[in-house]
């Protein structure tokens, strides 16, 4: 095995997954059941990517981050608030060092399997609200990775300075099926179409030029 | 609350314990189930300790571990071996980023009740095969946790220039019952007296001074 990709079911990592897969990567793929909201949305996207891409899935339980951590993003929490990303408001989201746990694990995992590089999608955009997706965070778990695995396991963001409408127009030449990943925070039947997480997606995947497939409620 | 400590149930930790409690930190504690040989007699160990000193305490399940992840001390694994720490063999004990799984979620847990600390109770004596218990590794996670937390939480090693001979003398002071923390890797229903990691608890302890309030199969 050559890495270990976090894969959400969102549309990050799914088009970061077909990219290593086009580039010949030999991957197996991780995806955290946290009790956030949407995870019930997500992680059957996460599945169905790759059972249809043949790529060998495990699916790890985190209860405790639900029953433990606070978070709006939680099934546990509050409300997700509404609107845009940089509202103080949405300082709510933000699981504590959820990154960092779920890059932790999958670093152990990947040494487990004999897999050097971890890759995560975070990109350019992802909001400065979230200090565990920031470049220097990054830099620093790769360094703890790196050292608390004797060198054997390196930390990678390969789409580290890409912004996310670059990953949607990337995963079309890829052939990505967006309608088959999940985005929106609330876990709604369908996407809301109105949370800061949507309004992204839809600016991501060129909604107002009519090439995105989501189905939104509004 | 102003610190959270991983609280193994074995002699390190009980002692950083009662340390930080004869400071006057306000501590919670916070113990994990990953699957290890000793798990079942360390636990109630950590339990105990936390009952009998009035500290709030959770243990977190971590059953992937056993599951994904390969070492021999897991339950899953082959047999412990026998003899010193240094030699080869001792290589199959490490549980890959085992120390950066724990302390990552230490951190978020302690972000979401208000702990600006983490404690954990590596020492100068944890062994070289352990690359997740080396200072160089202590520094990066620390960093780490700093970036990913926005300046919230910080990992601390009170104990990093301490050997653990230096520990056991320090928690006779304090008044800790050895007698009631957990060490052997092998998880009987005794010490064994024989693994590496009984020779180096008799070392500290005392042993051949009479000093070791443990009851070993040998």
């Amino acid at each position: 095995m050559d890495a270990v990709i976090v894969l959400s079911g969102g549309m990050d990592s799914a088009v970061l997954l077909a990219h290593e897969i086009s580039m010949g990567t030999r991957v197996a793929a991780l995806s955290f059941d946290y009790g956030s909201k949407h995870n019930p949305r997500e992680l059957p996207m996460a599945r169905e990517i790759c059972a249809r891409r043949n790529v060998g899935h495990k699916v790890v339980g985190l209860p405790f981050i639900n029953e433990l951590f606070a978070s709006s993003l939680l099934q546990s929490g509050e409300a997700i608030p509404e609107g845009a990303y940089d509202a103080d408001s949405m300082k709510s989201t933000v699981v504590p060092f959820r990154n960092g746990i779920l890059i932790a694990i999958a670093v152990g995992y990947a040494e487990s399997v004999g897999a050097s590089r971890v890759l995560i999608g975070s990109h350019s955009g992802d909001h400065h609200i979230y200090p565990d997706c920031r470049p220097e965070f990054n830099a620093a778990i790769d360094e703890a990775a790196r050292l608390g695995t004797d060198d054997a396991v390196r930390v990678a963001f390969p789409f580290a300075s890409m912004d996310k409408r670059e990953i949607g127009d990337l995963g079309r030449t890829l052939g990505v099926d967006f309608a088959r990943t999940w985005t929106c925070y609330k876990g709604g039947e369908l996407h809301c179409g109105t949370c800061g997480a949507c309004d992204e997606r839809k600016f991501a995947l060129r909604h107002d030029q009519g090439l995105d497939p989501t189905r939104y409620l509004k």
